[in-house]
């Protein structure tokens, strides 16, 4: 039976670390097989490109050519660790994915639709997460909370307008697509938690209702 | 007075470098100043780029994942390197440009056209070179020219057939575009050289000749 694949998204410091540690445990004690990954990155290709996209390089770097870089090493992922993995049965917790290059690229740059959605079609061919948890919170306070942690990189640098922008597009896109769900990392850590917590389990719950109907892998490019 | 942008295209073992070595001394005698550009590459980042898709990995590299890092190369060159020497003025003479995607990717690896249209439109905007030289050589002479420099890199390790299609997609772009001219790389090498010189300074005389009507720059994103 395929796995499903969980994508835990937000601004920085929103607290996707902790919250993707819950997650893994919690389907653990689901009894489930969990794999994780981090974009851009996650096999030796993939986290090259991230080092070239991160770097705080002394030329301009064109909105293109991180929009493109993104995809990149999202497709190097894809096929290289998330669909083998899916189809073996594991469950995958994504710390992001393309989520974050439409609500960073699209929204905090300014990427018209037309372009985000021709590099999404030519890289994904249609692939989604399954659940996606976005964490949301306001970007002065993630900002913050990540300042606490060191040194910002390049993007992060950005400045508040261009966090407002990406949390904009965050929400709106949240509003368009149930298989995301908003949760205010702005509630007491504890309180964030238990979401996460009741969300998961309901989701597992739900997922192992479908065991009966899904004994055969549908493709890896469409939805169960 | 905006210069101009030629590329040298071909497969590997074409002769390229010695054909560039002579149009940048045509352009020097003939008093341009000249840049040259090598893709992928020719600015930091873009080198890095070069470093991720000439690398021999140790997993699967898909067609899309080479494509969108050779357009994002090529962007960062475009904006730091070409766009601003044409601006200044100066002569840009490049070892391949967006032909060399068309070709190897489009027609070596059989990305859609569909794709190819539409990465390149997200990518360049409507750029193109001024003139471009296709070195044109029979696979099978090239790479024979080619592994008698040395190792060859994980995409000229691609077989055969793959250069043959490479090949035909060069020959049938260039028909389509009168931009593109084809000279046969398989006569003798100063056959070849004084074709090249020929076109250069016949390209360079009808270009002067232009000086009296082109008085403003025209947007760098469009043809002269």
């Amino acid at each position: 039976m395929r796995g499903k694949f969980i994508v835990v998204e937000g601004l920085e410091g929103a607290g996707k670390s902790s919250v993707i540690g819950l997650i893994v445990q919690a389907l653990i004690d689901a009894g489930k097989r969990v794999e994780q990954t981090r974009e851009p990155g996650g096999t030796p290709m993939a986290e090259a490109i991230r080092e070239c996209v991160k770097h705080d390089w002394d030329e301009t770097v064109s909105e293109e050519t991180e929009l493109l870089l993104m995809y990149a090493a999202r497709v190097q992922l894809l096929i290289n660790k998330i669909f083998p993995s899916l189809a073996d049965g594991a469950w995958v917790v994504g710390d992001r994915h393309d989520l974050s290059s439409q609500a960073y690229q699209g929204g905090g740059r300014g990427v018209s639709e037309k372009t985000m959605t021709a590099i999404s079609d030519i890289a994904l061919k249609g692939f989604k997460p399954d659940l996606t948890l976005y964490l949301d919170v306001e970007p002065a306070v993630g900002l913050e909370r990540a300042r606490g942690r060191g040194e910002l990189d390049r993007i992060e640098q950005a400045g508040l307008a261009f966090f407002e922008r990406t949390r904009a597009k965050y929400l709106s896109l949240a509003q368009q697509d149930e298989s995301i769900v908003v949760i205010s990392a702005m509630q007491p850590m504890e309180k964030v938690h238990q979401d996460v917590i009741a969300i998961i389990n309901d989701y597992v719950a739900a997922s192992g209702s479908e065991r009966s109907d899904t004994g055969h892998n549908k493709s890896l490019q469409g939805q169960d």
